[in-house]
């Protein structure tokens, strides 16, 4: 065979995977268990964060759910209509940060990628933490170990996740339904019965605190507007539906706006008519469920959808955050080693990143939903805020008819976000919310400086630039072997194969086996040199390595091979392969020789 | 350059180490520093241990230490003279692994390594213990925390002895001299003074839980002979000493028995006549210094020097252990990993395994000195036994004049030890020591299964054969490569040196980028072919190893040669090196292909 410029494409044997091929993209209600659990659930944490800031003011403040409830409503629908334009302009998803990339410039694309990175290592704490809530609200045995319910949680998810069991729309489309008709459920039956509220949970008393002013609507406010979190999801995964895939993507986001509407109003009466105020050990959501069902199954059912739904949202983050940063990592502005997926499509270091960040979260705040809650959401409307504005940008440098009332709409979207995004971080500043001003700069900042590191690399290595003809030398293998053997005989094939001179070496401490195996080698006579080198210290890598960069001087391509056993079975691994590896790792940190690993295979 | 049979003795450059040359060898002082805090340190808990026991029948009992000491000290003469003998018969030390080895085959030397490797963890255990209490003593605020206390004094030995700064015999000198000088010094002055003890700790009530019967003498004997362990020390490392070794070894010997029985019999008689008990939070030696000196800075000063020392006895289990288990690799019976010393004279993993294992004991008894004393010291007289058996065996297969008398002095030590041995073990076998019971098989079959493993590797690799020639084939050198580069250049002047054939191999996932790389490749025209990989699913590592699999099967010698840029500084190390670790782990996993790396470092 001639060395020549042929360029083949070689098409890899490797068959599609489920869920990659175009068979399985989702219609709209598919795409609706799939992707709007995250918005759905957020009806376990959303009212009662609500609840939970205005009983500061004493349990007659709880009147003020319903009306916080409908602003937030008016925002959903807002957005909702907002998204649809996205979804329109941006059919091949992508989310912030790709509408920034392209609308908006590098800067605030880091912006978004950094609010986005805080938002999904957030979505799975909040949810772990309201899931544990709502399953100790079943089983009050579990409550004083939320922490630990927790990270078993996120260890599972962890787990399948690594090994690229990510979730099925079809799979997923049971526990949403029950989760939906659940709590659609709750709000209807409790609605048309008219008896007492079914006592779950220790009572608690509430002194007002504080009067019912305007900063504490604005707190109610923002800490409700944590409902409103997954709301963009679908946006971001237009081309996961079938086609018309506009058409349908939009569809399911009008039905995830109805749907999130409909069960946030209808939670929010039944709060006002029953008084529902925070007890010890259930949720907000558990009470309704005990008021419409009493505390029979029907409690216990929905509290385990509402807990498995909030598993499956921690979950989203797990498909999100990942895929968010080997995009970060293909752009430069992660490690490479993100945009990796080794055997299985997964990007297993991102799934660990994510799973790391949670855990320390949950850490933190011991599990507490209320405490994560002042966190929540700020990342959810930066990212709301840039899509919006980059959606107003692009009308006004299009053409199409029409692109005025659009650009108004979204420019009200955009004000609306930005405007609830500042109430939001000024009214819970000093109560969590300065962790995600510290940490979205100092995210940004590091994407800036792999980025940056990652330029200089290519300067360095001359990317774009034609390089000069590879250079033509000889090359000298060198083995180290320590006895005469049939590993010593292959390795010998191989470096004479690779090699234009091969010399052999071994390491001896003891004067007596040195003898043993120059005569052993002049029996066998391979035809390849062996130098013998004293080492009294019994040490084996300083004096290879020393002898390696010796004979490195003379301008050939010097290659050190090392040949190691390697047992069939597992166990058997820790009983041989250290010498190697040790001195492959040494030879590579302190020499510039090729190092080649041979591997032996033996049956044992 | 022709290949021939040359064979040269390399020198290597690297200068010796302290320790190892002869000018550092030891003199009888140095060596009792060295070799003897071990022993000498026990007498902090074998007095102790033996109070304790007594106890339980009554404070009344406590007379009943002052015999015992005395037995013990018996005991220990004739283990002092039979380890005379012991090491003008073995100048080259080893220890009982060594004597069984020789004289009593293989099968006893797996029963000395294994009680030799409990001891050595046991030691370390109890001395870390010791030393707490006795810190404790003094500073009655660390008590609660003696586990702390040992865990983090075992981590600083395990680092020290990581980094090779092992015990100097010479830095050993003045805390193992003002030790000894402090507890005679304790032991002289009680006995002159004759005022009342000075009171420290808390009183405790000892109701007569037992009578004080046989078995409770024992019991007290055997835990009393705690005090025993470490009196092999000096015969295991007679080639330490200067010459004449054998006599220094053997003036040090006599030495350390001299001292230890002073020590051990003056502390009795103190016990016996100040009615010494034990009490809350402070050892019994405390309470005779306290009792010597007052509770003054004597007290705090000896109280500090014992920790000291039983820090430094911890110690010298890191010096044997590590050497034994390094023996017991080149023998087979342990991964040969143990044998390994990588750049520093230090053999790393069995230091880490020590202080494991260690660290494991401390936590699960709470780093309570009392409850590892019964599973202290069996190993010790397994050790003696099998010593002063092998000795008896060496004399009658000489012709020696004096055989005879000799042989009975070393046969008197056997039955003594083994009797003692097997009055430890049942006296102290439900309190702990039948885990060192179940330990000890479980040793010896782990070292007979490893050993078996390397047979059967040796049979496979045809050792002690003399193998066929080694074969003549072409080479195959697959370079992957991500595009047009000074690395790519790298990359193939390296493989054009090494290679028969080469060929370039790059996996892209986009058609756009996939042109774009073979046109900057048409344009550089290094003579070398590209094959282009399709991987849809973005994954780089399956499609070159299913390439490699493909072109693998035609009878060359194939190998991979895969180029990393590795950046100067470590912290950009992650932003680099992971894609082509990956593939080189996956290659020699799943393939037989020689696996080259090739480091190409920048400036960053």
């Amino acid at each position: 065979m001639t060395f020549g410029l042929a360029r083949r494409q070689v098409r890899p044997s490797v068959p599609l995977r489920p869920g990659e091929g175009a068979r399985n993209r989702l219609t709209s209600l598919e795409g609706l268990a799939a992707l709007s659990l995250d918005a759905l659930s957020s009806v376990a944490y959303g009212p009662e964060a609500i609840v939970v800031v205005l009983v500061a003011a004493g349990t007659g403040a709880l009147t003020a759910t319903l009306p916080i409830t409908l602003v937030i409503v008016g925002l959903l629908a807002v957005l909702v209509v907002s998204y649809s334009q996205v979804i329109a302009v941006h059919p091949d998803g992508g989310g912030a940060y790709a509408v920034a990339k392209k609308d908006l410039g590098p800067r605030v694309s880091l912006l978004a990628a950094a609010s986005l990175v805080v938002d999904y290592v957030l979505t799975v704490a909040v949810s772990l933490a309201a899931g544990a809530a709502s399953l100790a609200s079943a089983f009050p045995a579990l409550a004083p170990y939320s922490l630990e319910v927790c990270l078993g949680g996120l260890a599972v998810l962890t787990a399948l996740n690594l090994r690229g069991i990510a979730e099925s729309a079809r799979a997923l489309m049971l526990p949403a339904a029950v989760f939906v008709v659940s709590v659609l459920g709750v709000v209807v039956v409790g609605l048309v019965r008219s008896g007492p509220v079914a006592a779950v949970g220790g009572s608690m008393t509430f002194p007002a605190m504080e009067a019912l002013g305007v900063l504490l609507l604005l707190k109610a406010f923002s800490a409700g507007c944590s409902a409103l979190t997954g709301v963009e999801a679908i946006a971001n995964a237009v081309p996961g539906f079938r086609t018309p895939r506009v058409r349908r993507a939009q569809r399911t986001e009008l039905m995830l706006g109805a749907l999130l509407g409909a069960m946030l109003l209808g939670l929010s009466l039944l709060i006002r008519r029953d008084h529902v105020a925070p007890r010890e050990g259930v949720t907000v959501l558990a009470q309704l469920t005990a008021g419409a069902y009493g505390t029979g199954w029907g409690y216990y059912a929905t509290n385990i959808a509402v807990t498995l739904v909030l598993g499956l949202a921690a979950n989203t983050s797990f498909g999100g955050l990942p895929v968010l940063m080997s995009l970060l990592a293909r752009d430069n502005r992660l490690p490479h080693l993100f945009g990796l997926r080794a055997e299985r499509p997964v990007y297993r270091y991102g799934v660990v990143a994510l799973a790391l960040l949670a855990a320390l979260l949950l850490i933190a705040v011991d599990a507490e939903t209320q405490r994560l809650i002042p966190l929540f959401a700020i990342g959810v409307f930066i990212g709301f805020t840039i899509s919006q504005t980059g959606l107003v940008r692009h009308w006004l440098t299009t053409r199409r008819s029409g692109r005025i009332p659009r650009a108004l709409l979204n420019g009200l979207g955009a004000v609306l976000t930005s405007a609830a995004g500042l109430v939001l971080l000024t009214t819970k500043f000093l109560e969590g919310a300065w962790v995600v001003v510290v940490a979205v700069p100092l995210l940004m900042l590091l994407f800036a400086r792999v980025q940056r590191y990652y330029t200089a690399v290519g300067e360095e290595l001359g990317l774009g630039r034609v390089p000069g003809p590879p250079g033509r030398t000889d090359s000298l293998v060198i083995v180290p072997l320590g006895e005469v053997s049939a590993l010593a005989r292959r390795a010998l094939t191989a470096a004479l194969a690779l090699g234009d001179e091969v010399v052999a070496v071994a390491v001896h401490s003891d004067p007596e086996r040195a003898r043993a195996l120059q005569n052993a080698w002049a029996r066998w006579d391979p035809g390849v040199r062996l130098d013998i080198i004293d080492s009294p210290h019994r040490s084996l890598v300083p004096p290879i390595v020393a002898y390696v960069r010796r004979v490195a001087r003379d301008g050939r391509q010097v290659a050190v091979l090392i040949a190691e056993v390697e047992p069939r079975h597992r166990r058997y691994r820790i009983l041989q392969n250290q010498r190697g590896i040790l001195l492959a790792t040494v030879l590579r940190a302190r020499t510039d020789v090729v190092v080649c690993l041979l591997p032996y295979r033996i049956d044992l």
